[in-house]
């Protein structure tokens, strides 16, 4: 019997409806597998920032350093803006605990349509995104504020420890996959760190020579995943061009409203974190329809990730096949279940 | 009679067998609006590069600057690297005759099929890319080459009047239109440049009151234009992410290979230049199957940038109506015609 520590936060809105269904799933499959989870939960929210001043507790990361693996619900309240609910306990929590991939399955579902005219279910392929550097760095600022000559300027920055960690995760998948690689690039243009990257990827499919890869420019990728999603089965890309591509894709597969995203420490030499891609939505929170597939999805992703890609499997196969062979749906997918009717059959079915 | 001298860059590859069309097209066109071209032609391409070592004189830009506009048709060959081709001929015209608006019109086109299931000919929305600064600067470089602790950085610049004028633009197309504005922005995560970009856009949109505006994160709005397309009237965005943006909502609305672009400097200082999007096509050059749409269309936002709004919208509406009411159509929609018989097609509609 393995035990695991697992950190909750169930942070806003609809977060704290959709995290006790993963919870419940993972209790279920875990008892088949000889697993257990004991549950930590932190209040760390947004309702916590406008009663105490903060989104969590100034030694919060300290106390869930020590947890196998963290579960997000959702952070993000109207009234408190973005950036302190996002830096205030999002960010902090990929930075410190160096979760520098952010990994994001991308699949047509049986039952769950795809805006696309020819999508199948051959749509089957993973964004691994650069998650702690590149353009999203903590440098850069503003000059001559509110006068005619102000500018501001923001840094990219690409290390090539950064770079090379994120493209063997990424090589490492293809292989595993027996699939192949593109990589997002813009070195065509005037981004003097795409060059860079693009070396980095040379190098690293020297270290991975049985797997096949390319490269495509960004404004012309985009636009191939719209054409032909199917072709795809790896595609790495930095912390922006992973961020466009992640939502893009599951937006193609039409399942924007149930994907997960894992931040992952390959080394675990930290937590990881795992979170549906949907917000708090304050719109439908309070009222128990929220979907809970991708909170439930973002937990089979946690089992993979904790050694567990059988039970991982389970709970994969059990929600796909409620949605192939039941039109039972929350509201999001058009159909009348609560979440806890939702959910119910998900754990039958597990 | 008015008379206008058009610069004409042929370049590589199908961009030579595309302009000719594009050019009887005009001269059709002009002659009931009393309009007529004088067109200088320049060989500047990649085979220039290989004969010359440069893709343009050291002149270039001075010898077109007196031109009314500049019409290409595409640069890149294999075995010239982008950086080459684009450095040495593309970005210098956009950069030093601060064409500092990209505008890429969006539709889906009668007869030309959208990849999305349910888009019809309600899409029809521009894309405004802020076109000479953001995050495609010239600042940035590579340190420490080659060592374990190398890195490369590029910094993106946002100035109050770079920003401003693009900003103007969009929103004055915005109110031509009678539509609303969506602003692409990345304000919630890491970007230094991006609230200032959100507050310049509140400013502009202070000085449009009748305009209607809202802005979202990239990410979700790659999201909404796969997942509804018809909801958009113009999109503003910064170099990158305008750049992204247009080739994916060209690819939403079916129209890759035939999309058209503007770059303009909309106060007339510098000669704007108009250019199809797609390349220079290697694989099909010297076979005469290129689709000359892109040129042409290119060719009508060109008259429209000249002060010829009815002359622009004749010959769009030509175009369109062979696309609608004949199945004529050239390889690259999956017919069989000749790129004269296509546009012989095209001038009869004229
Ligand atoms: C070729 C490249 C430099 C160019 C750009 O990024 O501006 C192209 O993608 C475009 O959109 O015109
Ligand atoms: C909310 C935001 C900061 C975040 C990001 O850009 O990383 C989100 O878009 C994501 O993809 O997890």
């Amino acid at each position: 019997n393995t035990r695991y520590r697992i950190a909750l936060i169930p942070g806003d809105g609809i977060g704290t409806e959709v995290l006790p269904p993963a919870r419940a799933v993972l209790d279920a499959v875990g008892r088949r597998h000889g697993l257990s989870f004991g549950y930590d939960t932190f209040d760390w929210s947004c309702a916590r920032y406008r009663a105490e001043g903060a989104m969590m507790p100034d030694d919060g990361l300290d106390r869930i350093r020590h947890h196998d693996a963290v579960l997000l619900g959702a952070v993000g309240w109207p009234g408190v803006p973005d950036h302190v609910s996002l830096w205030g306990l999002l960010i902090p929590i990929r930075r410190q605990f160096r979760q520098y991939v952010n990994l994001r399955p991308i699949k047509v579902l049986d039952g769950v349509p795809s805006p696309l005219a020819g999508a199948t279910g051959d749509v089957d392929f993973v964004v691994v995104r650069e998650n702690v550097e590149g353009e999203y760095s903590e440098i850069g600022g503003r000059l001559n504020r509110g006068f005619p000559d102000e500018m501001a300027v923001q840094e990219a920055v690409f290390t090539r420890p950064g770079v090379e960690r994120v493209l063997d995760y990424a090589f490492t998948t293809a292989r595993r996959r027996g699939g192949d690689l593109v990589s997002a690039t813009k070195s065509n243009g005037i981004v003097h760190t795409m060059p860079f990257w693009d070396e980095l990827v040379r190098e690293a499919a020297g270290r991975f020579p049985e797997v096949a890869w390319r490269q495509e420019h960004i404004d012309a990728l985009v636009a191939k995943v719209v054409l032909d999603p199917a072709r795809f089965d790896v595609i790495v890309g930095s912390n922006l061009f992973g961020d466009i591509l992640s939502d893009l894709a599951a937006a193609v597969a039409g399942s924007i409203g149930l994907a997960p995203a894992a931040n992952l420490n390959p080394e675990r030499a930290y937590p990881s974190m795992f979170e549906p891609v949907h917000g708090s939505a304050p719109d439908i929170a309070g009222q128990g329809t929220a979907n809970p597939l991708g909170a439930i999805w973002s937990a089979s992703m946690m089992l993979d990730h904790l050694g567990h890609p059988e039970a991982a499997a389970e709970v994969f196969d059990a929600f796909t096949s409620v949605l192939a062979m039941t039109g039972v749906r929350t509201r999001d997918l058009g159909g009348t279940a609560s979440t806890e009717d939702f959910t119910r059959l998900i754990l039958e079915a597990v």
